[in-house]
């Protein structure tokens, strides 16, 4: 994610000890009853007095020159306040600068937010406009008149590596090869990385198998489109409540784009309809602030079904290059892996992240692994649960299970042999510290669904995942008000609906008060330090650092005051059971005070009780997973049903268990989905075909079986709690799982994504 | 207040240092742009989605037992959503009980928002009701039907407190008498405080002079009527957004009336349109809450200005005896007064209050000070800037006036020989530390104003004020965000648009960074800790100095991360005109890091940089004044016209001069207010005849001079920069001020106000 370690990160260590609310699920969550009654507020649930609504000019050509935008008719009709163009927002430089810890090409941003030059894919911004009614905002998109050059395009990311390919930026040229290229070229970014020395890795193989794999975009489905409302005033401040997965960073993206001090901007997280990664950057918010500021009302935008699936990021589609090679006794000795990634009409596809991933959950000496982030035109590509490591793991693990096949090993047990552990160098640098891999092949193994019968045309397939929690910059404060009830303020977003819960169960353990005493509430970027965005598996993992730190802040704090209350030593105080204790020889015989007395009196011994945190939390709790599928194969249709699924994964400590589960159960399904059907499909001109939830297939609950959990404990151990990041991992086996399962039962081996009923079936033709 | 002191309360002990922003004239208000664009949110500007009007039924009776309330027919009412009553709401005991530090009588305060066995006052809540429009709520307040039993009522202080006086509440026997009386009484309270004996002191006097004195009830006449916005879910959770001095204390106040935890209630305070002590107290807030459980949408609710009047609390009406000696050389030998203030409808004037002003300007060894807080059938008093002390300076200061006189001092002069110093011994209990009440006087003196030479018909008054400033609660936070600026994040309410600015000095001087880098915001209840409401002169005082306290801890973290950058330790790290410098023999020569350079940096060196403070400020300001005023009488209509005012005040240190002149200037136009014109007036029903500014006289434009000010500046030696509170003192002289003045221009002494044209013609035909 382009984020660097520090070496002054914060780790809490792991403490073993009994455990009153962490590991038991509450009987409530607290956002339960707010979202059933429609309490919950989701961005386009808010509204301002006199707001407009905001709508935007969409490019209908995948590639042109944008020659004149008259926007004059348009502003004349009546009820219009303001219509923008790029004219309406600063240009800016080439600057890879940090915008909330990303470091992201700030020319290529606001060129997304709206275009300038060109237009480089079907649905790309370049105007908008506010009115009194959505009905009158439509009608003078209408009235804008363009003038574009059409040109060539490209969409697929092999045809767009080719030397003749239509080029994207004429400034572009390939970073990372030497000498530095002479033509511009839509290979953006060239990869490598490396350990020991792969060819020589292969010498030693008995067995080399190398395959070319193809996945399509998929986009992540949330349920709620991107929708925001603006409020920008004549003294200069910008407010924002919107859709978002990170208010902070939304923040850092509006203050370059719009070149305003981030002081002045307050972005208020709106409950989240679903994010997955792509609500990670902003589309509607800096257009929503500048009709805001030209029209001089609030403005508020939601974007259609249409425009998600055609203007927002979805994963890359990407080719892949898997090389493996292992001796007859089943030992991995060299890998390779080439990962062509599509970054759409900007740099930056989650290629980074995907290299980390490719073979680290395998204790492999000689490894390789070059790839390329790929420009095409398609709207710039997002982040999508566990970015892009599904795609290569679909490669990797598909292969791996041919090994085992051609070597005669059971999968599972060729995974053991070649077992990441704690101790394991990986390719991209870090030694892994204590995991809990081989604990989810060996729960597989043990598992009851391996000794489920399989019948006529269903297999069983294997595949594993693997994904880095990353910790990040976390703020959090705990304020305990004169009943001694609390009010814990996170700025993680709430992004699958488990962090609140999550976060009053961490409280309720360190300050030892009931649930039902803890409020649990999301800040916006004003009151708060910074907070990453809920990304990398990390709401849990980071945010419950930040909630350990903050209430053992309040708790020393009750322990000074119940010090001064018994004049003592803070020493001779200890905190129990949700108690002040005396501790030690010498003190006296003192009844314990509960947060609520403390409270009570907290004014009178200094001020009121709280705790704050700011931390950049250190990751360090890699997570892996084990995925057991069978499906059964309709010769006649190629049709495949998935009969069976179970997801084993490493939580470290599953806080809240059922939602872990709920988390497995997630990803499994978004894998199921991606691996069988989604696909962004294109027609001849480069216009998206299928922009819509009847055209994107998306699982139904008809196409998804009951799926089995096992959850595996091997504590993180530079968390308090020991806990994991649980989000990413199990979307990443599902694609290879479901092709070897595929295999399993029609002897066919897929590399073409999505798995469809007439892929299937052709393959089976060609068998 | 009822506030206990603390010996661990917080003092930052004053500093002596050069300054760059503090004590000069910002060039723009943070909310001035906001404010006149209309872009500053009031409690009315407020509006939820779905949101419901919300109107309340009010007794016409100013005492009468309620038998029965049917609102069968106006919850038949097509709109209407909604109606509740008392049993609405749970009965409370008579529980004197801190909420938000107040100790209150919950048993009243519940009493007070909705009547239950009587109404006791005109305009007392019986029944609110919530409809879809403002229009339908009010025609089905007339639809409910109430029975009453009308009984005899009082509303003059002095007649409520004979013995056969109708009696408001049968079980309200007075407090602070030996034995216990037998029978209920108006009299909810007698205090006496004293100091040496001072009948002895009379007998070492010259001259005495005792005089008795009334005053009439007034309104603070705040521009803004209340107003609130609330709404409750489903998950028990209570929002509201609302026109308060003091979120904290009305969330402490809405828990305790509906019985709610404090964490479950979020009170977001809006723009304020004027309290000066009338918005301390929740009216409307709870109606609304109720409305809005029991309807299921959100509740608006604004007040008339009729309801304003009728039913928020003015001050006290008074009666009061002033009792004075002094020898022939002009030394003070002993006082007595007695106070007996109104409460209105339920007990607990500002009596306390008033008690501890009295004598405080003048060094005197003997003071006996007696007070009785008296119900009558009048709305509930609240506070009103410097509560119930102008009303006894008026007595004192006029007697001060007659003895200088008869003595044949120069009034100045008098009171130089009396005046309070350090180490003066109070009659309610501490010394008085460093003051500056004879810098104010030594300043009349000397002003331009006393060598104005007078015309005929014209006179000159003086008198002088005394307010303590309270400290109290006080909790903020200050967020440095990645490019450098600041938000600052306080909870004392602004309640007068000075708040913002200062406090962004003080950030700006602590910090070194330029004032536009800084964003002063207002928390709600949930983002901040306590903070005790904005009242008793505390705002600036208090707030600034957790300010102070909030930036050094963020100056702290800043050092830490250039420690960590220059690999140094942290002692060899100084802070100075915003830069971390390298300090000391020993360490190396290092660029010094501004705010900027260091926030860029934060992350990686250990997370934001953030600073906070949960501070109980020690107060111990206490504020002098002395007012100059000249006056025309209008010898045909007894019109007093100011001709010329002069306010020379302590103010330890103007932070921002020129909005301490503007606290002078309002204390003194609503001290000429209260002094000439304003004065509730009841007709023989109890019902007030003059709720609307038609007819309760607020001086308009025409009726104020321009107003001279003097700031004097002897530090508070607290505060870090000196700081005392200003806002009441400049309230409590022009009472007294004028009607020396018109003395002086008459030769009558008035001792019933307000000084109004009929009553100084009727003096004038007496002498």
């Amino acid at each position: 994610m382009g984020l660097k370690p520090t070496p002054y990160g914060t780790a809490i260590p792991f403490e073993e000890k009994e455990l009153k609310f962490v590991g038991k699920n509450p009987t409530e969550r607290p956002d339960a009853i707010e979202k059933v009654t429609g309490r919950a507020r989701y961005a386009a649930d808010y509204s301002l007095p006199g707001q407009l609504f905001g709508k935007v000019l969409r490019s209908p050509h995948a590639h042109a020159n944008i020659l004149s935008i008259d926007t004059s008719a348009a502003e004349a009709l009546p009820g219009v306040k303001a219509v923008v163009t790029m004219d309406d927002f600063p240009d800016l430089e080439v600057e890879i600068a940090a915008a909330g810890e990303l470091m992201v090409n700030f020319r290529d941003v606001t060129r997304n937010v709206m275009a300038r030059e060109k237009v480089l894919y079907d649905g790309h911004p370049l105007a908008a406009v506010a009115a009194t009614s959505n009905a009158i905002a439509k009608r003078a998109l209408k009235l804008i008149k363009v003038e574009y050059e059409v040109l060539p395009h490209v969409i697929d990311v092999v045809e767009a590596m080719q030397p003749d390919a239509p080029i994207l930026h004429e400034d572009q040229f390939t970073k990372g090869v030497d000498p530095k290229p002479e033509k511009p070229s839509n290979i953006a970014t060239r990869i490598e990385s490396k350990l020991g020395n792969s060819e020589e890795g292969f010498k030693k193989a008995d067995v080399i198998i190398e395959r070319h794999f193809n996945t399509k975009a998929a986009h992540q489905g949330y349920i709620e489109p991107h929708a925001c409302v603006a409020n920008y005033t004549e003294g200069g401040y910008a407010e924002v409540w919107t859709s978002t997965q990170g208010h902070f960073v939304f923040r850092s993206q509006i203050a370059k784009i719009l070149k305003m001090d981030l002081a002045k901007i307050t972005v208020t997280p709106a409950e989240l309809g679903g994010g997955f990664g792509g609500k990670n950057t902003v589309y509607l918010e800096p257009l929503a602030i500048v009709l805001s500021k030209k029209s001089r009302h609030p403005v508020k935008m939601v974007m259609t079904r249409d425009e998600v699936f055609r203007a927002t990021g979805p994963t890359s589609g990407t080719n892949t290059k898997v090389k493996i090679g292992a001796t007859k006794d089943g030992k991995i000795t060299g890998a390779q892996a080439e990962l062509n990634y599509q970054s759409g009409a900007f740099a930056g596809s989650s290629l980074s992240m995907a290299a980390v991933t490719v073979f680290t959950r395998y204790d492999i000496e000689n490894i390789l692994v070059i790839g390329h982030d790929v420009t095409c035109n398609r709207p710039k590509v997002a982040a999508y649960r566990a970015p892009g490591a599904p795609m290569i793991a679909f490669g990797v693990e598909s292969v791996i299970d041919e090994l085992a096949e051609k070597l005669e090993i059971d999968p599972i047990e060729f995974r053991l042999t070649n077992a990441a552990k704690e101790g394991t160098q990986t390719h991209f640098g870090p030694k892994l510290g204590p995991i809990g891999f081989v604990e989810t092949l060996e729960a597989a193994k043990a598992s009851e669904h391996m000794k489920m019968p399989l019948g006529p045309n269903q297999g069983r397939g294997i595949a594993t995942g693997f994904w880095f929690t990353i910790g990040n910059e976390t703020s959090s404060t705990l304020n305990i008000a004169e009943d001694g009830t609390a009010s814990f303020v996170y700025g993680t977003v709430d992004v699958a609906g488990g962090s609140r819960a999550v976060f009053t169960q961490i409280v309720a353990e360190e300050l030892g008060i009931p649930l039902e005493s803890i409020r649990v509430v999301q800040s916006n970027t004003t009151s708060l330090g910074f907070n990453f965005t809920t990304a990398g598996s990390r709401g849990t993992a980071a945010g419950s650092m930040a909630a350990v730190k903050a209430s053992r802040d309040a708790v020393a704090r009750m322990c000074d005051i119940a010090a001064k209350i018994w004049d003592v030593d803070i020493d001779e105080v200890a905190w129990e059971d949700g108690h002040a204790r005396p501790a030690g020889a010498n003190v006296g015989d003192f009844d314990p005070l509960s947060v609520a007395d403390l409270a009570k009196k907290a004014a009178y011994y200094g001020g009121t009780i709280a705790g704050h945190a700011e931390l950049n939390v250190v990751g360090g709790g890699p997570g892996f997973g084990t995925h057991i599928i069978d499906v059964e194969v309709d010769k006649g249709t190629g049709a495949v049903k998935v009969l069976r699924y179970s997801v084993i994964q490493d939580a470290g400590k599953a806080v809240f268990p059922d939602y872990v589960k709920a988390q497995f159960h997630g990803g499994a399904v978004q894998g199921i989905g991606m691996a069988l059907n989604e696909e962004y499909i294109y027609d001849e001109n480069g216009i998206m075909e299928n922009p819509g939830f009847l055209d994107y297939r998306m699982p139904v609950a008809s196409d998804v079986p009951n799926i089995d959990t096992i959850i595996v404990e091997v504590p993180n151990p530079n968390h308090p709690y020991g806990v994991r990041g649980i989000g990413e991992v199990p979307i990443i086996p599902p694609l290879a799982a479901i092709a070897n399962a595929i295999h399993d039962a029609t002897g066919i081996r897929l590399q073409d994504h999505p798995m469809s009923p007439p892929k299937v079936l052709k393959a089976m033709s060609e068998l």
